[in-house]
């Protein structure tokens, strides 16, 4: 039980260390995050380059922070599956005016324990929900 | 202690699948957060009818999530008590656009392990702020 | 590794116990949450009085909700260390009109193991956005 426990901190770490990656424009960590850094996303996106997501959040969004929530995982030997929440918030501009885009993300993930810790094998995206609201000054 | 983070894990666990039951309108897995199957929210609402909370939500609207923040609960051996913030979503109509309804809730909660695990005894809902976004269009 | 669980635990509800004394007002128990009692938040606010935090909160806004996130810390012995991000909702008035201001923080932490528990060294906090948006009326 207690080996569950160990487990499921190290999943749900992985799921912040990803939105870190994302929010942080970390090429190699966000990679890193996937089995061999091979990204795997399905669903409406369907990603496999890494470099190239962090490259675009990099080139389109001057601010993003990735508030993900209510995690269910359930591990079975050298595997797990469950699901996660995540609002992702992105600072963009819509005529020349600075917003807040936010994504209501579902993330259904297969992830796998490996020798340096658990890694997604996939995750499958569904944005649920769209906002834009205005950004006040900074 | 760890006897105490175990109990802590399924706590954490039993919030998110109330969760998750509202958001999939699944009546059952609803009740079942409960002991005995029996529905107990108090507060601004009175329900007991775990069903026809599930179909009002299936009813009215289309889409909700419920994000759970910030649990600070205390175990005394096999009771429970403490307090959770919830951001619930929901996606509505107002003159025919999509909107999104967000209901800033604290729960007060009552515990009690049984022979199934960590079970509510009872919910004290309060809604302590509401806000209505555009959505965009999907 | 267990004992790393027990650690990682009270840093959780360590960041909760902040969150719930800014809400409740409790300059009490906002400043025990720093060693010794001794607030110490740097960064674009410079704050060393946690009564007179408690006291501006009380006096300016009628309600606060700080919703914490993604905590990632690494702990090496009686020291520990990481960010993690918080929405800090606000009530507020704008031309007589009720409001909510949603400060996006993150906070780098150091915190340090005392006889009483994990509390925090320092805080620093940095405000990355801000939305105003219109509240319901209650």
């Amino acid at each position: 039980m207690t080996d569950s426990l160990i487990d499921q901190f190290a999943i749900e770490q992985l799921l912040y260390c990803y939105a870190a990656a994302a929010d942080a424009r970390d090429g190699e960590a966000y990679c890193g995050c996937f089995v061999d850094g091979q990204v795997r996303i399905r669903g409406q996106y369907e990603i496999s380059d890494g470099h190239e997501v962090v490259r675009l959040l990099r080139e389109y969004y001057p601010w993003t922070m990735h508030n993900v929530h209510n995690r269910l995982y359930t591990v079975e030997g050298d595997r797990a599956s469950g699901f996660c929440y995540c609002v992702a918030s992105h600072a963009t501009w819509r005529d020349g005016k600075p917003y807040k885009l936010d994504l209501y993300i579902r993330y259904d993930d297969e992830l796998q324990r490996t020798a340096h810790g658990w890694r997604f094998v996939s995750r499958h995206l569904d944005v649920l929900a769209e906002t834009v609201v205005a950004l006040e000054p900074q």
